[in-house]
């Protein structure tokens, strides 16, 4: 929409010229005479589209050869309990660090497949802060070791990399894949679902190093087994084909920007556009800690946890949606995706601060 | 694409009505300003799209009070292991019938997870033929009797329905779901991937008796969990939100049509058709006995297999597409799903004749 702004979680906005193409291309998909809805995945245009997909994905991420790319469907809360089938099968236990909402939940899908060790949680300060890589203990015999690099629900994010040493890190980077450049050989895995910087909800990318595909345990379903879905190229079953020819629009799009590096720029731009407004505005404030802070959501709170509603009902006045914090954390929250534009952090500051001084000046006495 | 059929097994052809309204709505979603694509699934827009697409499967399917309707990923493929995840933690062990490709599949995944009694197999005869229900030996301690309703690489269809006694019938109706009127009472648990009747590839939809909810094994993913997944409404992690939305507009163009009397109306009319050609026509010959053979996916084979190749081009100069058969069965197939007009069907069969009295009569000797 040309008047407003989606600052949702995910399903996020999306770039405009990404959804024109998709409208544009319904009824006859690459000149086939048939909808990419309607394209066999076994055929030769659903095949391009989905080569081409992966081949600007390995461009933008600067993917080495000795990883795989793999397109599958559950999200990243299936991806809690199919990393633990994949890779725990080595040794049967694996390091997790706790940084918020969705690291715990994680760590209680890994735990029914194996020993899950917390390593390190920022359970204990709120999870306002990143456990500092001096307080955690990885253990040599993991398996894997877990880590959340960005928080959707609590506005964390990780500007730093551990090195657990020997045993693989595994990452769950769904809302911050794409926001800025990555140093995939860091990893043993990485995954993250479509619906934040990505394409439609339904897709789940995991990027996995070929040492890692042959530990799987004997109860991984063979849609859900990397090694499998690896050697048929994501066509062990029916791929969500829509949503990997939309993704495939997507790293176009991102690539015509400029790349991740431009993503990056863009995303530290409006993310302190809105943590300085939050800062120096009365009215607000940021749990988080500074150098702790999310640039792809930014969790943020009145300080009249009353005001709330009149915040929300303003702001879509305003054209600017989706607001609210996540449920099990209340709050404000911004989310910041690659699809953004400044205009709409801008517009946002503008309607912070105009809030702010409708709700902090002392009220006018009326003259009698 | 007006001049030209897609027979694919799936994806399939969708309704033409459908895509154009997917078309137009793709920047403006039911007037919310936003694209289908970026509704949050929490939001008010998108929960009344969920709830219109399961209140109209309900109608449709006649689905009685004491079944819920889950909206899943990862396709059929993914359940053949869900369903024995879920379903296996009662007795621990379960009895299926093998009639194909795909039944054959269900039970290698379900072999994983408890002990897997095949009580009838068409194996022995080719797969040509459903085994009679006189042949079953349903064990009393299966915690469910597994079905394929229809085997969609196989061209074989149950047009009767057995009854196991005190185990609950759980079928696939992957291929079938929708094409016909369904007893739902009859079963415990259906599963249908939406690639040929429902909508996109990418998702799944169960339906599942209430008292069958609550027996899931511990190995379970928590967002492949019948029961947890039916106390957030599907909702449990973010759904499959297009996917979703245009399953409802298929409902809806179903319903429009006149419902499932209507669908199996004319998918006899468009499966005779066919048949009576492959029967009548010299060159063609279908396997399958006449009892057991699909309205959905018409399997049939030329005399001659090596003249497939020229069938196969020839069938694309007359706009006639993916008439391939299954990978691992050879020869040819048409599926046959709601989207396919009758006319289809005709030029299909118009095609089939020319090319048999091309490729059956004596060739003419040259005058001279």
């Amino acid at each position: 929409m040309e008047d407003s702004y989606s600052f949702a979680a995910g399903p996020a906005q999306m770039p405009n010229e990404v959804l024109v193409r998709i409208r544009d291309e319904m009824l006859n998909c690459r000149g086939s005479g048939q909808s990419i809805l309607e394209l066999p995945f076994t055929g030769a245009v659903y095949g391009a589209i989905a080569e081409q997909a992966e081949a600007r994905l390995r461009q933008l991420v600067s993917i080495p050869e000795s990883y795989r790319v793999l397109f599958l469907q559950g999200g990243a809360y299936a991806q809690f309990a199919l990393v633990a089938m994949n890779l725990m099968g080595s040794t049967g236990r694996a390091d997790y660090v706790e940084t918020g909402h969705w690291s715990t939940r994680a760590i209680g899908e890994a735990r029914r497949y194996g020993r899950v060790d917390v390593i390190a949680s920022a359970e204990g300060n709120g999870f306002t802060r990143i456990p500092p890589w001096q307080t955690w203990c990885p253990n040599p015999e993991a398996a894997y070791c877990h880590i959340t690099t960005n928080e959707t629900a609590d506005g964390l994010q990780y500007h730093w990399l551990p090195d657990p040493g020997g045993s693989p890190l595994v990452a769950d980077m769904t809302s911050d894949f794409l926001t800025r450049p990555l140093a995939i050989e860091r990893f043993g895995l990485i995954y993250a679902s479509a619906q934040k910087n990505i394409g439609p909800a339904g897709l789940t990318i995991v990027i996995v190093r070929d040492d890692l595909l042959e530990q799987a345990q004997a109860c991984t379903p063979g849609v859900f087994n990397y090694g499998i879905q690896a050697a048929s190229h994501s066509r062990t079953n029916t791929p969500p084909t829509f949503a990997v020819y939309t993704a495939g629009l997507v790293f176009d799009w991102i690539s015509a920007q400029g790349g991740l590096d431009t993503m990056a720029r863009n995303s530290l731009q409006k993310s302190r556009l809105l943590y300085e407004a939050i800062d120096d505005t009365p009215a607000y404030s940021c749990p988080v800690e500074r150098d702790c802070r999310s640039l792809s959501n930014v969790c943020f709170r009145l300080d009249n946890p009353k005001l709330v509603e009149s915040f929300l009902e303003g702001a879509e006045r305003h054209g600017l949606f989706n607001l609210r914090g996540h449920g099990a954390r209340g709050g404000l929250r911004a989310s910041l995706y690659n699809a953004m534009p400044v205009s709409g952090v801008e517009r946002l500051v503008d309607y912070m601060k105009e809030f702010s001084s409708q709700h902090s000046s002392p009220k006018s006495l009326p003259i009698i």
